[in-house]
Parts: structure tokens; C-alpha cells; sequence
């Protein structure tokens, strides 16, 4: 069975469910999503519902779920028996709230601005004499993440330090990693970039 | 292994670990504790926290948990190893404020007001001509919920009535659930017995 995790694709580039031939996708929602953590998204298709095992058991996942007198229960038909127990909702509004958001931008515009984002990273950290490149720069291996190092700076004290200023990113890879979404300004971004190049 | 759900006991009466001699203790947080869908309490005795096998694996229940460059990684040594992903954050700032207002006031004074409208509500339904207890009025094998049937309408109808006339009830065991908490006014709690009466 073929498992896409689609954490760092979902909310931030186009995702076409016909296109990546996957039995089953997930995503947690608090990335480029923007949803709060604690809600997922999973997707299987509806062929190979029945062959995925249930470990899971609660209220909501069983076909009589609203019929408390319900002398035997079983499995719902749909993927509805792998939501198990009570769903965490407020979760679920912000999520929705949040999805909402993305889907009036349009993806496609969030996409091109993330990727403009990462294309102005990439190429201003190659230029760059202290910070080192560590992402794949190719153009159809780009997605949100750009991640470098510093030349004279160990990686944990570089996130550390830039963390220290208010950067916020995270330390992976042997480096930092830097996320720029849709909603981030050129000029911060800049900033952040100005800030790694001039710790000592 | 003993497991005792503790739903219909947390928030609504005292409850002593050390009295129930469970194996392992579940509740989920929404109801009596007054917190948001989606998060439950679990407690697991240390010493059989090992014999229950694990069937969630996650980024959150290793010992390695933030060591992103850990080669290999191992089931937490502690409960952790059950908290398999990203917690319901909002959920848990819930919880922490439900809980913290129920130790505020204390959870002798929140049990002596809830038995004392549920033992309102036994004696109010055993006085009245239409409505019928289903509850036991044993004093012993009292708690927070009073269930009880109207002599001329049919539960489901009951339940649907009282909910249109803004009575928050459930329908469960053959009649109608009330579960009044602490704050409910006895006077809210009469009002609401009384619309019951007065259905045809």
C-alpha cells in the first residue's frame, strides 16, 4: 500500500489526490495549514477502506452511533470508523476557519507566493558569504522550506540565537530551517536572513 | 486488568485512585469536568504501563521526542509512550481551566451540590403523577444523572419535546437523562421538571 504524508505540501502547494495515486494521505492540520494542533486530516480510498486493520474503538467510529439501545454495533461502511471517539471540535472550527481562508486565496495563488518565498531564500542565501545553502535548489525539488547553515555557527546555536531575536524557525538537517508561508513579507523575510548572516 | 471509566465521576464526585485499585483509569473531558470535545484523561498504574501493548506510534511518544537526529528511536519510558501525537493544545488550556475552577471550589462542595440536585430531582419525580423514576434512589448508587419516563409520552418524543422547549436533556435507558451540575439553580432544575409535567 502507498502512504503519502502530505504535511508539508498540504496549505502550501496544489495537492491533486488523482495525480499522486496514494492509498491513503494524511496530513496534521498545524502546519501549512494553519490549524491548531491536534487535528489531522486522512483520506483512503474507499477500495482499500476495508483492508486497513482497525485498532481504534469508541462512540463515533460504529454505524449505530447515535443509537444508544443499539444491541450489537459494527464498523461504519465509511471512513467514519476511523474517527473513534468524541472529535475534537474546536479544532475543527479552526481548521475550517482556517481552510477557509486558504481556499478563498486560492491555492494557486498561496502556492506561487510560498514558492516566490523560497525561490527569494534560496537564491539570497547562495549569495550569501556567511549562510550555506543545505536544500535541494532545483525548481521541482522546491517547496516551503529552505534550509542553511552558518559557516562559522554550530546549528542548535544558530536556531538558538535567532530564536533569541525573535526568528522564529526550527533547527533541522544539520541547519535551520526557515518556512516562509504565503502571508510573509519579502522585507521580513530579508530581515530574518540579515540577522542569521550577522550573529557571531 | 481492572479499568474503570470514570466518565460520570470526575468533576462530579470524589474520586481516590488509591481506593479503586484500577489497573488503568479513563475519562473523557467534556463532560462532568467541563472541558472541550476531544481530550480525555488517561491513568496507567506504573507497573503494568509496560504489558499494554502499544498501537499508536507518533512523533510525541519516544524518549527521543525533540532530538530530530536521534538514529533510532524507543517507546517513552513514562505514560508519554501513549500520547502518540501532536496534543490538542486548545483542548488542554480548556481542561486546565475547567479543572483548575473545580478545584477552586473544591470537589467536596461541587459532589455535595451535585448529589443534592440529583437527590432533588429523585424525590421531585417520585412525588409526581406523570413522570416515573428509572434511576436507583439508592443513596449509595447515586450520582450526578437522573433518568426518568413520562407515563403518557414515548422517550424519544420526550426528549425531542423538552429539547424544543430548551430543556438540554439526553435520551439513554428507556426515558429522558437530566444531569445537573453544580450550577445549576434549583429553581432552573424544578422549572425544568415541570415542563415535563405539563407535555401531552
Amino acid at each position: 500500500m502507498f502512504c503519502v504524508d502530505a504535511i508539508q505540501s498540504l496549505g502550501a502547494l496544489p495537492f491533486d489526490l488523482n495525480e499522486c495515486h496514494a492509498d491513503f494521505v494524511m496530513a496534521d492540520g498545524h502546519k501549512w495549514m494553519l490549524g491548531a494542533e491536534g487535528l489531522a486530516l486522512f483520506w483512503v480510498n474507499p477500495e482499500i477502506r476495508e483492508r486497513l486493520k482497525l485498532y481504534q474503538y469508541g462512540w463515533h467510529m460504529t454505524r449505530e452511533a447515535s443509537d444508544f439501545d443499539a444491541p450489537s454495533w459494527h464498523p461504519a461502511d465509511n471512513a467514519k470508523r476511523f474517527e473513534c471517539g468524541s472529535p475534537n471540535m474546536l479544532g475543527a472550527h479552526v481548521l475550517d476557519a482556517s481552510l477557509s481562508l486558504l481556499q478563498e486565496i486560492g491555492m494557486e495563488t498561496v502556492s506561487a507566493a510560498v514558492l516566490e518565498r523560497s525561490e527569494f531564500l534560496i537564491e539570497r542565501i547562495q549569495g550569501s558569504p556567511t549562510l550555506e545553502l543545505l536544500s535541494d535548489p532545483t525548481p521541482q525539488r522546491r517547496s516551503g522550506i529552505v534550509t542553511f547553515s552558518h559557516r562559522q555557527i554550530e546549528p542548535t546555536q544558530l536556531h538558538q540565537q535567532l530564536m533569541q531575536q525573535r526568528v522564529i524557525c526550527a533547527c533541522r538537517g544539520g541547519g535551520v530551517r526557515f518556512s516562509a508561508h504565503f502571508y510573509n513579507d519579502l522585507d521580513h523575510i530579508e530581515q530574518a536572513v540579515l540577522r542569521a548572516e550577522q550573529l557571531k
